[in-house]
């Protein structure tokens, strides 16, 4: 591809450069569709992803395309937003500009807004046994994990192999653990009831580890204990206060109070760590040191860069403090409100007003566990039960960005729970099983 | 995995084993749910995939999902019937007995009923730039390389290579060719509208290219004529009559009548030659010069090889003979009725009879190419247009099997009908675009 420097020199017009499509980047673009400005949003996917309902997918309850909105098509009728394919090599806060695909482009206010991946403390093997959920891929291998080990296990003679086949550990109970943790068990349970003839579905043991002595650690006590009663009813084993200290293809190494312990399990799930994308490192120069906890980039008060008011990070990616000096939580709706405080922050500045301080406005948060099954803290007032899954269906439908993927949620929604089948159960992709001959 | 031989002697029961769960093996299995058979139907896959609607997963209007049914799904009521997911390694007709995952797995009849795959007639190298259509990963490449191209196209300098990017040639104009051709062109004209900044998508150019002298070779003469029409209304360049004589990354060699000519094209799909898959020759002792026309295996007037009657061969992998000694086509209700046949037989020489030599009903066939553009032939009755349009949507909705995927697809069907959107857009995947920096 040819090299180029495109210049923003003929337009008067300020350009926004925002990398990143999901809830941070795509709110801030959206709120600058009427602003005086010019902007590109940059994403390695043609798709903004609604990550809630990652899990969704990765239990065949949902198929990708049911929480996945193509970019362009959300943005087509603003004539001030395009959209360009591809990663980000390089940021020059100096130069104000980016290089990409070969590409230079030069920025006057820059939102970076790549999120966050998969972190495995330093034990970069794990994640070839323990698959994480953070894309589409993620999401269609673990599907082909999850179901795979049923079908091993049907046509496996040796009884402890198939014991082991049955056997799912989740690392991280957090929303994303339990939320997996439970679909598992009720797949095993009912989906795929009837469905063998040699095993047992419901045989199958879910194990869900967690360092924390708690589930849903952000959640108030009561709510984790609450939680915690609804996996077991699920048949899921919660184990607190364990950690992890080895994940091979067939075991999980844990460390409990009582010892060291190996729980043999062909299925292992990673939904414990993440850190900040690699983008911020190259943000800060390269300087990685400078980084925050979980490889987050420190912002001020403005969700900018210190020492450049032009340049904001949103999102996952961004180290904000809140009022109490806590750091805030890697959320959407934090993404989401921070997105469109840049986009006002950008239209203040050039009326040469100065904003106000970024303020994160908490309704809350609900977490699913199975049917019927939900913790939800809703304006600081706990629920659960089937009013807290009622609050949870009804927040992320209307969260879903197009009305046709609301609609199809809907719709397979009632139709999963009606029938308790999980129609989007597909095998696909490479198969990475060397037990196959 | 152990190796183990498991012996059907414990049952009184005869085994029935079918490879292949699709028209023909399903149809097959499920016609001997209340026959005093034991049956396995053993699947590479854990689903059954609806194949005539895959062109629509290939250019973003379905889901996998939606065409896809988990197989232990469809049979989980008839005890009688089991699922096993594997490849078949080896057939041995002589001891009646087949291998698979390292198991052997005796049998009484066997029914063989994997298909076809694609074809380049030698040319295999041809593969890697100019993808099939038979499987949903197939789709899942098709619509990334589909969709890449638009992107690629948006961020090109160079306004030659954007022409490349935007031209799309489809090899072989039967009704997957002609469908994919529709389909592209529609994306183009309608779907693309207003999404990108830089190029016109409605500019793209998509090139069919034939080697008969008309499109669709197996309608009647004025309905190919209607079709070329209905193809050059939605702006398809159709060319008949030319033959591909090489395909690299970024062009299609060509020969006609008045010479040679090289097309530029960095998007090639294949729909030209299918062939039987390659079980054919396994189950004929390995010796593939024994195969019919196309790599399929001969089979009797009871769909059984000459000297082995409790051996079937059925669907795309056959190689039937009609009443008027014409090859029977590889199309759907052609597979269907065939597995259905073969399930009657062997319940008849259960009871000691001779079965009636296979007959094929052909009720017609139908082939959509457009938004209200599609010919049929209906009991030899000729339709074209939205006639034609409404009986292929009809006879397609009937045809899938689970009613969810009917009430999914008539919704996204009517959804992109009224919008003109796409929704399942996705560019997932691994890259393979070396374009990439």
């Amino acid at each position: 591809m040819s090299q180029e420097h495109e210049s923003n020199s003929t337009s008067a017009k300020p350009h926004v450069i925002i990398i990143g499509g999901g809830f941070a980047g795509l709110s801030c673009a959206l709120a600058l569709k009427h602003a005086p400005v010019n902007v590109t949003l940059i994403d390695r996917r043609n798709f903004h992803l609604f990550q809630p309902l990652l899990y969704q997918v990765a239990t065949g309850g949902l198929s990708p395309a049911n929480i996945a909105t193509p970019l362009r098509k959300i943005v087509s009728r603003h004539k001030n937003i395009r959209v360009l394919l591809g990663e980000v090599a390089s940021i020059d806060t100096a130069e104000k500009r980016i290089g990409l695909n070969g590409f230079h482009l030069d920025y006057d206010y820059l939102v970076v807004a790549t999120g966050s991946t998969h972190h495995y403390f330093g034990n970069d093997s794990w994640e070839a046994h323990a698959p994480g959920l953070k894309t589409i891929e993620d999401a269609t291998r673990i599907r082909h994990q999850v179901l795979k080990a049923f079908e091993l296990a049907e046509r496996e003679i040796d009884p402890d192999i198939v014991k082991h086949f049955l056997t799912f550990a989740i690392v991280g109970a957090g929303p994303t653990g339990v939320e997996l943790a439970g679909a598992i068990s009720e797949i095993a349970r009912h989906t795929l009831q009837h469905e063998f003839r040699t095993i047992q579905p419901e045989d199958a043991r879910i194990v869900l580890l967690e360092h924390a002595d708690r589930v849903l650690p952000p959640y108030p006590d009561d709510l984790s204990e609450d939680a915690r009663r609804m996996l077991s009813e699920l048949g899921v084993e919660v184990r607190t206060g364990v950690k992890v200290t080895g994940i091979t293809a067939e075991q999980v190494h844990v460390e409990t109070a009582d010892g060291s312990e190996i729980l043999p399990a062909r299925t292992v799930l990673w939904a414990a760590g993440v850190a900040g994308s690699p983008l911020g490192a190259k943000l800060l120069g390269g300087n990685s040191e400078a980084l925050a906890h979980g490889g987050r980039v420190r912002v001020d008060e403005y969700l900018a860069l210190p020492d450049h008011p032009e340049v904001f990070v949103v999102g996952d990616l961004a180290f904000a403090l809140d009022e109490k000096d806590q750091p805030l939580p890697g959320v959407a709706p934090v993404a989401a409100q921070q997105g469109e405080y840049v986009a006002r922050s950008i239209r203040a500045s050039q009326r040469g007003e100065k904003p106000k301080p970024f303020r994160y406005f908490d309704a809350g948060m609900a977490s699913t566990i199975g049917r019927g099954k939900a913790v939800a803290l809703i304006f600081g007032r706990p629920l659960r039960g089937g009013v807290a899954w009622l609050a949870w269906l009804f927040i992320h439908l209307m969260k879903l960005v197009s009305f046709e993927n609301r609609v199809l949620v809907f719709m397979q929604w009632a139709w999963n729970y009606t029938t308790r089948n999980r129609s989007a159960r597909l095998i696909t992709g490479a198969d990475d099983d060397t037990d196959e001959t």
